[in-house]
């Protein structure tokens, strides 16, 4: 593999000193670029799309060629694994995620399986060698999977939820069911995310979505402790060098110190916390990444500017700092500000890297 | 007007002794009784419950019928105030609620004013007159609005939304246009909530369900700045009691202490905090509301007891607590199970209260 030619990314993770704050965006590679949408066209389908190595590639691929992003993210989607579980995952048009057999019984639960990652996944990691090779060292490539909570809620909902009413049903009146579910899923992941480390990925993120939508004792017991059970089983160094984890509850910013207390290298925070505070609140244990509201970028460019060098300034001096939006990149944002966001980044955060 | 038979409600809220913890839940006039989807179902449409002071009565006594519940809530809707406003607020069959004229332009803008609480909206002081004279001093009634921020998403968006893009577009592009809604809208929201107070209410609380969507610094400046100017506004006092004040801010867990500064009596909590760690948070300068997650009431009789003594046991000894749940109860709830969580709250509750 060629030697990484931007490392930054890397770098604040592992806390080492950088020239600048690197940056990425959540949802980089979606729907507020033409090109991508030009993509998804040609692919079919969403699913179609995460299907095809050499398209995802290319997708991945996309917004870096507009913006100086620190960072490549996979292009795919958390419900690969449930999918892989044989729970039919289809998209409706016009609507979110759906599964065609949820899971809401014993029977249901004991089909559960950890899948083959390079048997029913391998599409994956197809496309995390083909994207790793076409990156040839521009920049590193995050590898990503769902928490177990928040895939839990798709599989037992069978899609989308507001109140995920028949998961906390399964929470509060038969937890044990909810566990074997959390387990079997954080076993599916471990192994996703190793393979996808195996074949390239130079760092990973678990996406824990809703996690936020847990009471702090439930949180605890229902999902991070499986995030807990992820880390745990990581391989955290691959070809010589270190594989930092990202663990991103949103919603989760009461939380920090207990999911900093994982072993994790570094939480994603949304934006509701200020990263100052975040900062205080969980010292030198873990890098932060984040964390700008997705919304700003519909402001004006001074507006962008300004809230940049906010977010630079509450978290102060020195490395550790792997800027982000809070969540993904709206697909109605227009690009061009979410170049003036990446190169405010870059620039604004020069004096904060100085000895 | 009655003397007050139990005055549980105001007493906790006020940090003076109680012999129980009191209780009750938002939403408590809801679609999980069937005897208020028989009235609803007489009334017509939502807004029409909303609009007839018997019937509105009529609901909002049902669950105390049920439940020993230490107070009663006012039913209506939030979206009363922008609707007296001229909006057009209307509810099409299975989906939430939409405005026929959003607030987009400056010209909207314009036309925005603060509407006559015995005018437009006489309705809901009507109902509040009725509901004192029938509840005969068996419980105190509880008046509510909604926060500024949470009224102006639908305002702009003209209905529900998940990621509040125009409303925060107009947050980071024309911020002088959002600070002009807000502010008619505050100025709204204390008139009415001043004139329920006349007419009867002796507890106003403020939703703010949106809050929690918001950037630490934008919570300040766009919602929380605005339940200032209410609180500032309030009738605090009425026919020689106190009027305590309660503020909600879904999801602003982070944010406590500013919200305690405001001079308010009292938080609302949702479920993601812990109810001890916010008292320490706070101390003894604001009573606080919550906060079990309303998805407990999925569980079994015993969970549900559980859920109850935790949270108990994490508020510690003494007043100041106001028993209720997170968010409002969910429309599918078994009645029974809301009656275990009520009868638990007064049967655990007394040793914390014994001298």
């Amino acid at each position: 593999m060629s030697e990484l030619k931007n490392d930054r990314f890397l770098r604040a993770l592992a806390g080492e000193p950088v020239d600048r704050t690197p940056v990425w965006m959540m949802r980089q590679a979606g729907r507020y670029l033409p090109e991508y949408k030009a993509t998804r066209a040609q692919a079919g389908s969403f699913m179609d799309l995460c299907k095809n190595p050499e398209l995802a590639c290319e997708v991945t691929i996309q917004p870096l060629e507009r913006f100086p992003l620190d960072a490549a993210i996979l292009f795919s989607d958390i419900l690969t694994v449930p999918d892989a579980m044989g729970l039919g995952l289809y998209f409706a048009e016009g609507e979110g995620p759906n599964f065609e057999r949820p899971v809401r019984t014993a029977a249901d639960i004991e089909k559960l399986f950890v899948p083959d990652p390079e048997g029913e996944l391998q599409y994956v990691m197809n496309a995390v060698r083909t994207i790793r090779k076409e990156l040839d060292g521009r920049v590193p490539l995050i590898g990503f999977a769902g928490s177990p909570w928040t895939l839990a809620t798709y599989m037992v909902e069978g899609k989308s939820s507001k109140e995920y009413a028949t998961t906390k049903g399964m929470l509060y009146s038969d937890p044990a069911s909810l566990h074997k579910i959390l387990d079997v899923t954080a076993r599916s992941v471990t192994a996703y995310l190793n393979a996808q480390i195996a074949a390239g990925a130079q760092a990973v993120m678990v996406f824990d979505s809703w996690g936020g939508a847990l009471s702090h004792e439930a949180y605890q017991e229902f999902s991070l402790r499986y995030m807990q059970q992820i880390v745990d089983g990581l391989t955290r160094e691959h070809e010589g060098k270190k594989v930092p984890v990202i663990l991103f509850t949103k919603g989760g910013g009461l939380w920090l110190e207990s999911m900093a207390e994982t072993g994790c290298d570094a939480l994603g925070l949304d934006w509701t916390v200020d990263i100052g505070d975040a900062r205080k609140r969980v010292g030198d244990r873990v890098a932060l990444q984040g964390n700008m509201d997705p919304a700003v970028l519909y402001g004006t460019p001074e507006r962008i500017r300004q809230e940049v060098a906010t977010i630079l300034q509450r978290y102060g001096q020195g490395s550790g700092h792997v800027f982000n939006l809070g969540h993904g990149i709206h697909q109605y944002v227009d690009p061009e500000n979410a170049g003036v966001f990446v190169d405010a980044v870059h620039e604004l955060s020069e004096p904060y890297h100085s000895a």
